[in-house]
């Protein structure tokens, strides 16, 4: 596991207002190319952001209780979702969004139990439908919530990590979770995307909400490659 | 037709890599949301960037002898494509790629013609293809090239304008023109696009090349409300 570069104090200044205070907070964030793909196609993990933007990220997780995938996502990058930004001192509790509990044969061996076992993590805690089976083992929990028409909707998912004890929630991918927040301005406090200077062409994955969105309190940061945006959803 | 707001230097500065110098030349240029949609829809003109994003291109038009955009651009916008930066002073020749000369009807009344009429703006070039029985008149002149598979090669559309005494060329859209010349790095010098921090979601007409692209000579400028990326192909 490498060292993180040094984060310029202009980003830590600018991110103040985006960034979780006293009450419950939902931040969605993201790297995108610049035809607004997330990945080089379905399953496969791909780096659009510079080493700079990934301590952002890891700044960013300092400030949150819980980091939510989908479970495409989990399958796509077996993503570590811990907090490396000041030598691992904050925990953050990686939540799996897994309606059909595909993750159960994947989650022995993956980095998210292996940070819980080594104590660089939280427990994972895996988000499944009540008519799935399942149960909390020693190595990662289970929660059990209504699907509707085949989803979670997002009210259910924020407040049961509130009665969960975390109320500082922070979304950060795949698309398919990413295009139904973009469209629940109620739910998300803040928005921040990172875009890469890329194109990763037709075939990746998009992101692109079902409906027009429109945003306020925009800031831009430009990195040492990439460009960030941080917004609110009007 | 409204006053164009002040550039501020910096951007000019920044600018004077990605423009024309003695040599033939050729800059894309276009304006998308962050879910790269150029338009709201097929057809549908669609504001995306800022009044002062506007000034931008029309400081760039200043630097080309010829500004292209596709057929479906001209059918949606009825652009004006002419150059209106610093008093109208630079005339810019405005090139439409028509290979079944759609625009035929659309012509007379249009603002490309009306600009040439008032002294605004240079003869507009209409690009058909050899099949296509159609000529030059008073108000447009056509030219007609062979079209492969149903499209003009890139090459042959540089060519003929160089022939015709257009060797800076700059190109506007639509998605289908900008999407083809994004994986010509031969024939592209510059690439300058703007992002504006909406989103036009998932029924917006979408620029993603056929492939995976990669740029050099990356460079970001913020405005008021958005972000602009010079750069060039590799």
């Amino acid at each position: 596991m490498s060292a993180l570069l040094p984060l310029p104090e202009d980003i830590k200044h600018l991110l103040e207002e985006y960034l979780p205070g006293e009450k419950p907070f939902l931040t969605l964030t993201y790297a995108q190319s610049l035809d607004s793909r997330v990945s080089a196609g379905p399953g496969l993990r791909t780096v659009i952001s510079h080493e700079q933007t990934k301590t952002m990220t890891h700044y960013i997780r300092a400030h949150h209780d819980a980091i939510v995938v989908g479970i495409s996502t989990f399958l796509a990058d077996n993503p570590s979702l811990n907090c490396r930004y000041n030598l691992n001192k904050h925990k953050i509790r990686p939540v799996i969004i897994d309606p059909h509990f595909k993750s159960s044969s994947k989650l022995a061996g993956s980095k998210i139990v292996e940070n819980y076992t080594n104590g660089t993590g939280l427990k994972p805690l895996i988000v499944v439908s009540r008519d799935v089976n399942s149960s909390s083992t020693e190595e990662f929990d289970v929660v059990h919530l209504k699907c509707v028409n085949g989803r979670f909707p997002w009210e259910i998912i924020v407040k049961k990590l509130h009665e969960l004890g975390l109320p500082r929630i922070m979304v950060e991918g795949g698309a398919y979770i990413i295009n139904s927040l973009l469209t629940e301005p109620k739910l998300v406090d803040s928005l921040i995307i990172t875009i890469g200077p890329v194109f990763l062409g037709e075939n990746g994955v998009s992101v692109s909400p079902g409906q027009n969105v429109t945003l306020e309190n925009i800031k831009w940061w430009t990195g040492i490659q990439d460009s960030v945006i941080c917004a609110t959803l009007k």
